[in-house]
């Protein structure tokens, strides 16, 4: 059973209730990260927490509650939810408004959710993404704005993808709501701007800085094509080989060997966590 | 006394509760529009609703209602509300999610609220506005993106100003909930792309057709700051004078004589609406 912590109040997820007059749903003036347990221990919090925070500060919506006791009442929900493991949402937005412009207390949201997993096919053969010219407005900080990606589902489904690539003038960016790496021969590049530096993209550098020669940069669309493998991070896909772009196949529609290495080094990280 | 209908009930707006996972929130997947009354009727009512059921087509999100039973419910909430004129606002979100991207069913909220005017000191000497390099995602649309402007209110506060001038590449758009023209000798022009195209801006260019030589047009930055009259139109606005750019004075700092002329020509047809 998921419970949700709502300014100060934890409530059955759906016995939640807010006004409609929220900056968040009004006018787009919201944030908000996201996170999992292994084990039942909040996975790399010290660095989700530090995005969050920085996230509120850079949009200017004021973050009512301090490190420790978010830490507390996260896990909190952790245990009120069971013995799985879970996901944990921060939802921050600007708040009530009388006149939908002027801010005067945020409303913060903080909720167990379940996880949902990719496939074990998924892991195997990689997944096909759609490719569509955008790049994220305010790409640093974890905005509530996917509402290109919320269009493009019906995009996505039709050409039986999983998920959009964004490039912008010749560049890319990042999946939906994951970042992407290359790899060609022994070097592992991603892209370094227009980007949300995701937690498991660093978790990832961090974890194989001695295996790889590492590029953080610039990627143009054409080098993703022909590169020998690509995969995309996440918190919940941790590393998950992308093999179709469009019509294009990658590393012969399977798992590349280095990106499985990889896969595998984090697997063994999070099983220990 | 303001009401809200909300899928199919009508509360007072105070009452009226949602859940917190609608994608409207938590993806920013949501439009709206807003309109106005006077003397108690809907002013361009086919207008609004032609450009609302566009945005929720535009954004793929399904619309919930007829025209017929929408113009109902809107005149019901405006008899509720009393004798003064009033705004209502359309809210039209992805709805409820479990996973926070399958859209189901979308939520409307249709509201009744007061109206905020201007002074009579912004109508007779302008407004104040700064500057931003910024393009509008999907600017057609009138989505709830509204982050960039929101973001924005302490440097518009600070430099005691009353809004914002979006433009990029040298070209500007809109500010942030209004169209923009500028006034040269005979000639009036608004720009006709990267824009949400108001209603207001609509009602101008039918209204003054014969009085001036009208272009819909990419307007640099350097044109607005060097015209003879710059004002920016909206439904709560009409016809509003922009007399200084940052710290750029326009038409000595007062609204000039063929902004008047045009404002006159508004208030007269919205006085016999």
């Amino acid at each position: 059973m998921h419970h949700c912590w709502f300014n100060g109040t934890i409530k059955k997820v759906d016995d939640v209730q807010m006004g409609f007059n929220d900056l968040g749903l009004m006018r787009g003036y919201g944030l908000f990260d996201y996170f999992r347990t292994y084990n039942q221990r909040v996975f790399q919090w010290d660095w989700y927490w530090e995005r969050y925070s920085n996230s509120a500060e850079w949009l200017r919506i004021p973050n009512p509650i301090q490190k420790e006791e978010a830490f507390k009442i996260v896990n909190e929900l952790i245990k009120m939810q069971g013995s799985e493991d879970c996901a944990i949402r921060f939802i921050l937005t600007g708040g009530y408004s009388e006149d939908s412009v002027k801010m005067t207390s945020p409303n913060l949201f903080i909720i167990s959710e379940d996880l949902h997993f990719s496939s074990d096919a998924d892991y195997s053969n990689g997944i096909k993404v759609i490719t569509h010219d955008y790049v994220r407005d305010m790409a640093e900080i974890k905005s509530t704005d996917y509402k290109q990606f919320m269009y493009l589902q019906s995009d996505i489904k039709a050409a039986q993808a999983s998920d959009v690539l964004f490039y912008s003038k010749g560049e890319i960016s990042e999946l939906s709501r994951s970042n992407v790496f290359i790899i060609n021969g022994n070097t592992l590049s991603t892209p370094d701007t227009n980007i949300l530096k995701g937690i498991t993209r660093r978790t990832v550098l961090e974890l194989v800085k001695n295996d790889f020669k590492i590029e953080e940069r610039a990627i143009t669309l054409q080098e993703v094509l022909d590169a020998e493998e690509v995969f995309t991070t996440s918190t919940t896909k941790r590393v998950l080989p992308i093999s179709k772009i469009d019509d294009h196949i990658i590393a012969n529609g399977k798992i590349g060997p280095k990106t499985q290495f990889i896969l595998d080094k984090i697997n063994v990280m999070v099983a220990g966590w």
